[in-house]
């Protein structure tokens, strides 16, 4: 089985490729599941109904989030309603939404975990832990697990890759919004990349308007931060498993843009 | 002309790669200029004149250093004899070493430099503004630069690179260890790339024992941080320059590891 | 002569606390000069021309800052014509206003300087360089200085007093919005206080709305925060020092409130 | 019934001033019980068996600790056989040592509780959900219950008082080094104080060498923290409570240096 993977969807460039290109990844990778994270994809902070219904029309079957999750107050008007977005799991526990998601493809079942990271990023629940807690419920229904890790620190991403070796199919880093080339199986089984980048625009700085961060950094005043125009890029990861045993076999990285023009 | 450039060695094992595979990459790419950033060279933490001198021996013409600069007392006795060492520029003023290094290759002159992020990092001098200062003085006599940009944030590092579009020849980061994917020439001639990766053990966390590293964010007790044994990588870039105008045409990554291996 | 302080009035409450108390203060304690640091006055966060104007009124000669000079949009309208307000001087240099004021009264003149803290803060330039630059230069008009310090680490602030010794009148803290009851002279005459406290809502947490802050704390949900209702208070200092050499005599803490009502 | 409690007792001078002014104290004030921070009291890191054994034996009946728990190697080799010693509770849940201490003193029982705050600090469990179930624990056995709440931030500490408004005696914080002047009795009947302040040195910077931190702040150089020598402080604060109901009636800053003479 495969799963493809989106990563962070900024803005209407952002889902302007996902409307463009998931269609075509579809076509010619087949993949089994697809799941996209959304924490950005409502004007590069949240995410809403209509954009997270917007994904699975398009052909997601799992939509993951990371620390703008809130960020977009419609999200409170549906989290509860959104039976195939998982929210942060290590969030407190009476935090809305759900922990985790079990995704359902023809008789395939898929356990799809967004967690994250706390160094350099709020105090959360230990996320190790919870990574524990949810895989051994999970597992009782399917050995299928993908956990989207949205996190700063390489450490804490590194760790948790092999904290997870051979527990999950899949680690995938999110967050950082530059994808990482450490592509890898771990030795249990496990694939691994520390940040699957953004999707969105490819002349910002992390899909921003480039003047604006540059200028936060030169004069530390406030700056409104705004979603980049210009040309774009769709980042994402295809994962290869054994859906016997949820064993990775292959981790691939997808990158499209005017430079890595797609080929159908 | 070529730069190559080679990313955080790290303990022995990343040491073993340089004396490995320096001197096999010199052969097959002939680059004008080799650069090693070397603050993890001495057990993980700092570098030795000992290990300094190593890498001018293995061919290097440039090292720079980072947040571990001061790392082994070492450095205190020799850093103002070690003309082709950069520290960090923006540390304070009077801090020791060299704020830029002009190597000399042949008839080619190209400056060095080192700066640090301020973002999840010590609260150092402003690194942009000190790159301009020292970008000003190094254009007097050569208009090939190379910043070695060390820090954290992808945000930041894209702001360097995009700052110092069409000012530089490369922005090449260091620091988070893990290469990334985004290698680009900016559109005004600056070669970058957020993080060139590190070389040392493969294995570990960052180039560290894992064990020891899961541990700590399992517990939050104290932990001694070993370098990792076991299989080794080496992370790099090559940059492809006009030696006139010191304008990047190309930035390829290089990776040599057992799933990478290196063809002379 | 004398220096009277108030530290950070926070919204309307601590206004109406600095319009009934600052006159009575006045005709109790005959200060020579009064500074009130102004960070929190609209609302909360930042100040307006018309509070920065309400202030001299009431009898104030200068006004400090903090990080949230420019959270209210009105500072960009009136802080180059605003001759008696010091904003933090350690922001990069082309930031508008003042580094610092002179403010005449009689015929005696007191530099006032403001400064941010960098530990567990934005990363600007060096406080203690910068704050020896700018002494240099008031010090040909002026022994008598005052610094209101506005950072959060205790360690960074004591170490403001004791770099700062015999060079300043007064090292005085903000930031916090909690009186430390550590007010003392310094061995070679500078009075010391790690933080002033705040001006305005006694109820609240940190002048602000206390169900709030507690939610943020336990949910890590986003959260408004507004200015605290009820009862109110006032913090500040009082220093005593020689106008001829600028040296303090004596520093007192000055604390309104109902449990410390105010006796003309 | 009353309770004492002594601040952060740093190195050799704090447990000096605790051996010469403890059995003062509790002459002067007959505390029911006494309970010290002990976190910095070997060399200003960590903490000893037999320093442990000095403050009971000194007429301690209890001692909490911080972020400096695991400083002293010596902690784990006695740490589980410390019946008196409670370390931050909020750890992560397999952590040795005692999550909270319920100490007898004649017919009393006095709940004892240690908590990390995690603003500016390592990530812990959430300190306010973990208070409210240890409460609900020792509250099966006593009404009276002492919090030393270890935090850096105003706001997390001030969070904590408002939140433990009523279901404890007293919420007093430690860590700053630096006592507070905002004792007070919340209103529904909880002794509250941001800070108790330190005991130790008086002229250092949080009690170490302040030219080591000075220097720090300077040069961001490596620096060895060394206890400072010198003049010294004894910080505290005394709590009275009704021992039927643990409702603090009052809570008083004690202050013992050369400026606040000890009065028999
Ligand atoms: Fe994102
Ligand atoms: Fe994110
Ligand atoms: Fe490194
Ligand atoms: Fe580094
Ligand atoms: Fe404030
Ligand atoms: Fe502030
Ligand atoms: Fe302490
Ligand atoms: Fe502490």
């Amino acid at each position: 089985m495969r799963i493809l993977f989106i990563g962070d969807v900024v803005g209407s460039p952002g889902r302007n490729m996902v409307n463009e290109y998931l269609p075509k990844l579809k076509k010619k990778y087949k993949p089994t599941v697809t799941i996209v994270n959304g924490e950005n994809a409502a004007g590069g902070k949240g995410i809403t109904e209509k954009i997270y219904k917007g994904f699975l029309e398009k052909g997601a079957q799992a939509v993951t989030l990371g620390n703008h999750t809130w960020d977009n107050k419609d999200i409170f008007e549906f989290i509860n309603e959104a039976p195939l977005m998982a929210r942060p799991a290590n969030y407190p526990e009476e935090t809305p939404g759900n922990e985790y998601v079990i995704t359902k493809v023809n008789d395939l079942e898929i356990g799809v975990i967004s967690l994250m990271g706390r160094t350099f990023m709020p105090p959360n629940d230990c996320p190790f832990k919870k990574a524990e807690a949810l895989i051994k419920k999970i597992k009782k229904r399917t050995p299928i697990i993908f956990v989207d890790f949205h996190a700063e620190a390489t450490s804490e991403k590194q760790a948790m890759g092999w904290f997870l070796n051979g527990k999950v199919t899949a680690v995938a880093g999110t967050h950082t919004h530059v994808q990482t080339a450490d592509n890898r199986i771990l030795p249990d089984g496990t694939a691994y990349i520390s940040d699957t980048g953004m999707t969105g625009p490819i002349d910002g700085i992390l899909g921003m308007k480039r003047e604006d961060i540059i200028n936060k950094f030169l004069t530390n005043l406030p700056v409104r931060f705004e979603v980049a125009k210009g040309r774009e890029q769709l980042n994402g990861i295809l994962i290869e498993a054994d859906s016997n045993t949820g064993s990775a076999k292959k981790i691939d990285r997808i990158q499209i843009s005017d430079e890595n023009p797609f080929f159908e």
